[in-house]
């Protein structure tokens, strides 16, 4: 991340009062939100909205003085309230958001953005006009480990990026509105977002998928993303495998790193080895083509990197970007792009795995 | 195997004489053949043949009582020869095998098991029409760890396959003349068509691939293979990887199955988890969707496993194969539909992933 | 655990009204017990009582409806207050401890029991005087791992114990007053005393350690126990490892396992693979001893085992205890047996490793 | 190591003719001798002798023109043969070995280099008396790994040593004569005298064992061993575990390592972990104690490390050991030195535990 910890936290306590803020929303996320936004010194959590109130006031619990309440009207009301976030089901996002925004309040939206691209640009525009700040709440992002190598990529140190390959696969719950694509590659374009250095990104995706079971819709799906700069990324989305992998690889011309989210004893792992090819200029005209290429077989390093819960600074960056008025790690613009990517891959799943190109400029 | 160990030695220890070999190619996996073929009893290794006849005598070292040749023509008049293995490049299998052939050698050939379908063909057709073993040497097809999982595939014990899932990767040496997919894939290709059962078959390809370090040809490739079933088959190849991954996931309706070659302590672990369908019949009409879904999580069981070696069998059978007038487990036809599919990739590949189908009856 | 989760919450909540409860001390542990009160229905936190009344307040956070103090008496004097729970330092758990008893309260003390044998053994001979429960949070105990060896060890499944053997090592904060030994064997020795079957005991046990670093005490130490029936238990501490290991096998005729705690995908493993020595009966007198060994070579399970919370569990046993007017899992009997076995241990690390006896008939 | 492989080839590959070998034993280790000096250019393997000349034989294969016998005299008698290598049980070290080496041969052991101390000690003043090269194959000491923990403890990268913590367990095969003592832990023990550093080494060890199966001996065991510089160094060896350990922690002042022989892919890892205790002159005499304990939370670093076959180095070192005049890198007072640890184990497990003294100045 760009901000050091203690940056982003000197930040947030400039402020002379926490900024209010509701959760809408008390269903698998909601409660995560809940805890953080009371966990830190920025906010002042006043609602926990959702539909049925029995089941907001159940994630509350009895100990609690926060209000529940099915009234969303009644929390846009609040003037107290500066900032919305919403965690509800995808399908909702335009409304809820929209509400907010038109309301005055700044936006956290869970992923994804929303249920398509033209409603996610309707939010983005709808912020931008307002001065408001449109959050999507790309929890990865905010980990220490993702931080980590985001730095690693932009500073150099990976040298170009040749490969990017991710695979993120368990026994998942099969969604009923939404195939595994949706549910689970988000976290994994997000990702190849928040970390691909400026200048290059994604031009085209082609995207396999299976649905073996007969639940209506892919439980298994291949994503390939063709880069700007010839590099490639893959993404195995599986919600049918019994063992849970979670392991990223961006292999890169000086070193190549592995991601292993579910080895807190060594998440990122940076190796010292590859293969180089000498450019056309370091060697004579004449020689042969094997020549150029060598091996290196260096060390491997894993860095120490803390294990700060990301949902805890993906909040406080929320509450920076507020009060800082400036734009959040991960934009309305950045939940627009991962919309684009999905969309294009939900048209090549329907024709068998064509490819499809993305739109440019978001 | 659809043989015992026991009951293949038996089948071999009926001659009562060793069957006389030779051995062509000294190169990389030369020395493993001639070290097998040592090794048992079915056969008496009499020739290591290299163009490079210092090479051949290097491989086989100075206690030596085998004969190092130059002279393909020598070991093809010696009539002591029964049968003549073949690891010299792809691109000479053609060549090589069918003289031996027409010398009346059986033969056996490393993967692939030509350069091209056509080459694999003629050689398939020569064999057959003069009553020879041609067998191809699918190495992992004869681990103890295959042999277990073809036979879990066969009996029903993971139900109907829904998905197979193969990665191999490591920092592998770039080749000249192929790329990664023809250089690592046929491993993936020949495994998946040896557990298959009868009945279940791969009917179409594409494939996506990289050349990120600018090398002539793919370094990084994803295969997706669509089954008649509607199951999905999937691998990734990559000589850039700096760790070494061999990992494989069959995954069925009852159970799924996890091979990881790299784990000698736990090589193939099954799980008794997994998405669970009602069929139509079991529910009420009326029953919402939801109700339909299940989610098994059961124990996981790590089978028992040999650990002998590979090539050891795959010598063993092709002893057997010669003395019982039989085809072997990787029959020349095993190795046709391989090539069909490496073929049919090399075309996806080449229009940037659009599906290429395979052909039919092999 | 003898009792399943479902018939401990029926029990819990036959109960008409929650029990009032306090937790004292807010320091390390405390907060873990003020969550897991708030989580159940079979509590009602009434009080976080700590000397440092605002570190009490910064535990609750802003949003709690629970009273912090630093008044202690006021606690005791409290009618709706049922049970204490005490998280201080293990040399003011008698004094506290005590207070609550003779207040009439049930009391769940964090371990060790006591600072000592003597101390513990007041404490439980005070509750067993009044009739209240005195339960030591021994919350290893009620992770669904150690319930499930607790059922293999003591339903036969794994045969006679030989041995067991105990790793908990990382990289740990030093402490002030107590040694390695003092501040994580008792997490051991305490699973050590709930698995083992009826009569099945340890009987003596030899220390060794060092303080490699000067720090005043022990910091890395191993611990040999004698069980009675010749086998062996050994626990390895340590405080300096910077990596984290805590893996237990336990060692049995008829089948081994291994609890490895950081490996959620497979914490047990139960291996069907050992040596067997046929008992004198079954063989001739006369035949040679090496006929009488040999090696099972059996598959691997790793059964499937929930992930439930222990602190949860110990909290609804604790609940269950105080309702059903029963002994609870962990008494404070257990407590005292953990406690003898730490003193010995302590005298033969100041008599080098000389072996201790232990105190029989707890 | 001292010498890097290509200093040691050199010194090989400057004599002009290949040294004269025999290996005697065609048991278990006999094989892999056998392998070894045919595969490197510094020998010329001239007999295969073992008592049972038929299993000679079939170590050697159909192929080979090494000559099998029984005829030890013979074997000694050749004046082509300059060193003998014994790979026969312990029990005969004294006999064989002393034979070759008043036959003026240099004499290669396996580990142990005898049954007791006391018959070491007259193969080594033997071999001095005749300025006779004298080595025990302690293998471990070859390996790539271990060369490297040498360099990394003794160039003083990890600083002090602290503790050594050393876990060799797995089903093994009970032996009749020995316990697992004897059996495993010589490799540890030789492990730790070849990386201590010049003046670092154990003064008296303690042992506990035990043999639940009723074998007649120690079938698990515990040694710790005292060093003279306080730190403290233990072994676990065991043949019961159905799993398969072997690590080696190596906690020093400065950084700690783990070596994993079972991960290729990570053997051993250099962790800048730890904890720090400032020194008394650092600080003011009256701050507070914990004011000197710090936590280093540091990278981690697999240094790359090549696969050469441990057996392949050992038997080079051997040849260059002879050519050069000089004492081998383990040589018989290194065998000495482990004999001693182990006879001082045996006493201690006689008396229950008891520290027993080592003796000084080997």
């Amino acid at each position: 991340m760009d901000l050091t910890d203690r940056e982003k936290r000197k930040q947030v306590t400039q402020t002379s009062k926490p900024l209010g803020v509701a959760v809408v929303g008390a269903g698998y996320w909601g409660p995560n939100l809940v805890r953080n936004f009371q966990a830190g010194e920025g906010f002042r959590l006043r609602w926990l909205c959702d539909l049925d109130v029995e089941r907001a006031q159940r994630v509350l619990g009895s100990y609690s003085t926060v209000q529940a309440t099915s009234d969303y009207a009644a929390v846009l009301a609040d003037p107290e309230v500066t900032a919305v976030a919403v965690a509800t089901p995808a399908g909702t996002h335009l409304d809820i958001a929209l509400a907010a925004l038109r309301a005055g309040k700044h936006v956290l939206v869970e992923k994804p953005l929303a249920a398509t691209y033209a409603d996610g640009l309707r939010l983005v525009t709808e912020a931008e006009e307002r001065g408001l700040i449109l959050m999507c709440d790309h929890t990865y992002c905010y980990t220490p480990a993702v931080g980590h190598i985001r730095e690693l990529v932009r500073s150099g140190e990976l040298g170009e990026i040749h490969f990017v390959d991710s695979v993120r696969i368990n026994l998942g719950l099969v969604q009923k509105d939404i195939d595994v694509m949706w549910d689970l590659a988000p976290h994994d374009l997000s990702i190849l977002d928040f970390i691909l250095p400026a200048g290059v990104e994604p031009v085209a995706v082609a995207a396999h998928g299976a649905d073996p079971i007969g639940a209506g819709q892919a439980c298994v799906a291949y994503l390939t993303l063709q880069l700007n700069t010839g590099a490639i990324a893959h993404v195995h989305v599986n919600w049918l495998s019994p063992t849970k992998v979670r392991t990223t690889m961006v292999g890169g011309s000086k070193r190549t790193l592995v991601w292993d989210d579910l080895n807190p004893a060594q998440r990122v792992a940076v190796f010292d080895r590859g293969v180089d090819l000498a450019s056309p200029q370091e060697i004579g005209a004449d020689e042969r083509r094997d020549m150029l290429i060598s091996y290196r077989s260096g060390d491997m390093v894993a860095p120490a990197i803390g294990e700060k819960e990301a949902l805890r600074s993906m909040v406080e960056e929320f509450g920076a970007a507020i009060t800082g008025r400036r734009a959040p790690l991960t934009d309305g613009r950045a939940g627009l792009r991962v919309l684009d990517i999905l969309e294009a891959a939900s048209r090549s799943l329907e024709f068998k795995g064509a490819v499809v190109g993305l739109r440019a400029g978001h």
